[in-house]
Formats: structure tokens, sequence, C-alpha cells
């Protein structure tokens, strides 16, 4: 990727990650919200991604998109995913395409397939031993209405795939936290994504070729109900990092 | 079914196709953003379905729900189905929910997998001889904005279901017309639903017992590639027409 690269949300959690390894790789076109409080490596723009004439700009002559923006709050209010998460994502996607960008890369959860969690299945889900696993091609079942606007990006990038061309890949974000994985928390420890696996899928979002794709964003954890093997396979994805390494 | 039944969309074209055999078998209350134009088997509630406080006291004593208010445009720009069709069927899905109401049947359409209809596939996917089938438990290929807003309806109800027992059936409804099917068309005689059909299915809705379902919503057509097992498995669905008994 020579062009530049729109990041969404280039203040949040997930952003932190991919730029702290991948700062320097690429040509960075930074948009929030808020004013960045640190240095950033790159260019800032400040607007909300639902701002459609401003995201209209922001992506004029980039390469790519990668859509982190939106409410991050498990416990979001329906009216703030609506609009934060669904709309601004449609917004994002429909600028892309507008603009010949060729790709974009969004920033789905693991909230998407949360009720896939049941009583039934919990805790067991969540350890080394149990083999169940989501693959990406299951229908969502989302344990909050953040994980239903999450799944509504995802077929709106299906759409925009399908309709306009556009290359779209759909992270299943899992548990990301920096050094080491949740402690006491068997479900983190599970779907944890260290910050420099989550740079590295990032960076294969970039790289690689692909059409439509979903993939779930994990390390390569013992304990997982998460399959790795659609990202490994299409985007060549090669985690390091293994939550059972940190055992308590 | 002894409560009352809320219709939404009740002035629509689904609406008259359900009213028409089935006006004198249940107790209706039907909500339109519009009053009747004509006369109507039921008690009326002029509401927009974006309205929570006119829903909410539009649920209240009813066993069921049949969903079908939404801007049914294939074409609709995002901004109307973001309203009308997202936001709306939260509402319903949220006040049935409030309310302790038992199911809800939502009109999803054929929209949600129209980009399954790809130049390759067609025009063979129309024909009697072709065994591509769509079963409900694909992944959503919407062929519009109004599709990805179906899709979403559907998402939102897994969720309703999931968190709050809601028994949720979405019904993908293919090509309603009245007395034949449409003509020179043969995508519209691959997923026809006669009107007799139609009331047949939202009947079975009401009657049989689900938890969350994906149904495909056409009469049983000799050049189906929509799946109806699952409809006649789940539901009871027995459909007495087929688009090839009035071949042109």
């Amino acid at each position: 990727m020579d062009d530049p690269v729109l990041l969404t949300g280039a203040s949040g959690r997930v952003a932190e990650a991919i730029l702290a390894d991948l700062g320097d790789e690429y040509d960075w076109r930074l948009l929030d919200r808020y004013p960045p409080e640190v240095d950033v490596p790159g260019e800032t723009v400040v607007a909300d991604v639902t701002d459609r004439e401003a995201v209209r700009e922001a992506v004029e002559g980039v390469g790519a998109v990668i859509h982190l923006a939106g409410d991050p709050r498990p416990e979001a209010p329906w009216e703030s995913v609506l609009t934060n998460n669904i709309d601004g994502t449609q917004v994002v996607f429909e600028a892309a395409v507008d603009a010949g960008v060729e790709r974009v890369a969004f920033a789905s959860s693991n909230h998407a397939v949360g009720a896939f969690e049941t009583d039934e299945r919990t805790p067991d889900l969540y350890r080394a031993h149990d083999d169940f696993r989501l693959d990406g091609t299951e229908l969502p079942r989302p344990g909050n209405l953040y994980g239903v606007s999450k799944a509504a990006g995802e077929t709106l990038g299906r759409y925009y795939h399908d309709a306009h061309g556009l290359s779209v890949v759909c992270v299943r974000i899992g548990n990301l936290t920096k050094g080491h994985p949740p402690e006491d928390y068997e479900r983190g420890q599970a779907m944890w994504l260290s910050y420099r696996d989550c740079a590295h899928l990032f960076e294969r979002c970039l790289e690689a070729e692909y059409g439509y794709e979903v993939v779930y964003g994990i390390s390569d954890n013992d304990r997982k109900y998460y399959s790795i093997e659609r990202a490994r396979d299409v985007l060549g994805y090669d985690p390091r990092d293994n939550s059972a390494d940190h055992a308590e």
C-alpha cells in the first residue's frame, strides 16, 4: 500500500495498537472526533464519522481505509450505535466507493456473536479442551445492541463489495489488551488479541488480496473458540502471542 | 392466538393479502402512518413506527406483532431505510419485549439476499432445472441498501430472541402479486408469493411454536431457488400455489 491510509477512530485503543507498530510503515491520515492528545505519525482530521462532507474529503486520495470509529461501549444505547456505528459505517463505505478507494478494513467485534456464549456452552467454551469454533460463516448472534450495530456494518460491507467491487474485510476483534491478557477472566483470555498481533493483522488487511471476508481478530490462544484459519489462509495472518503463555 | 394481533404497515400490500384471508380470524390492531382508505377489520392506530411512545401504546395487550411497516422501495435511499426500517424495527422489538408480547413476525425481504443473483448464476437460477437453493442459514448478501436494512432487522430479531426470549420469525418475502405471477419476469416467477399463500404463511407465524427463524416466503414454485423446507418443517407452511400453473 503506497497510497495514504485513512484511519478512523484514530484516538481509540485499536488505533493505538496499530500505530505503535505501523506508525512509520504507512502514510497515515488520522481521523477522530477529538484532536489527538499525543504526538501522532500522520496528518490529522478532526471530524465526526457521521459528517458526510468531512468523510468525503478525508477519503480523497487514500488507497485504503481502516474504519475503527464508532461508539465502542458494549452497553451503548441504541440511539448511539444507530448513529455512530451503523450510519457512520455507511458514510465511510459510501465515501470510499465514491472516491475510488480500493479496500476498507472494518473493525467489527466479538459482540456480533456474543450470544453464542450460552449458559450451556460456558464456561467450557472458554477452555482449551473445548473444540467449539466460530469461523465467520455463521449468522451473527449479537449479545447486545452494540453487537447488532457491528453485524449491520458487516452487512453494509457485503453490499458495498457486491455492488461496487470494494474489497472489504471485517475483523471481529476480540479482547485487546496491552502487555498481557486479562487476568481472572477466562472469556477475555480465550479472545485475547495482543497489541502486536493486532497491528500485524491490520497490516495484512492492508497488504493481502481479498474480496469480502469476515475474520476473527484474536491471538493464537490455546483457549480459543474463534477460528483464525480464515485469517491465516486469506490474509496471511501469523500471530505470535497466546494467552496461555501468560498463565497466572 | 386469542389475544389481539398488532399489524404494522397495515395499509401496505402484504397487509392487504393477510387481511383478505385472515380479517375475521384475529382481533386486529392495525397501525399505519396514514389512516385507512378502505373499511378495515379492526381497531386502527395512526402513527409512525419510529414513534416510540405510540408504538409502546399500540403493543399494550397484544399477543403478537406482525411487523410490516417500513419503506418498501428496493431503491429507497439510505436515510429512509436507516430511520424507517432499521430504527423502526428496533422500536417495535423493544416495545414488544417491554410489553411482554410473545412473538413477532418480521417482514424481511428477498432483497436481503439479492446479490446471490450474480451474472454467473442468472438466468439459470430462475429456472426449474437449476438446483441452487438458499435456505436461510446463509449470511445475507443484500442487493441494495433496502436489503441491508432488512438484514439488520433480522439481526435485531436474533438479539431480541436471544437476550429477551421473544419468539421471532423473519420472513424473506418474495414477489407478492395478486391473482397471478408476474408476467415476462422469470425472477418474479421464481419468487412468486400468491396472496393466499402469504396469508397462510403469516397465519402459521401466529400459530406455530418457534424460537428464532429465518424463512423464505414464496409459493411452491417449480422455478424456486429459495428453499421452503424450513417454513414447512417449523411453521407447518403448506402453500397451494405454483407460478408454473400460470404458465404464459
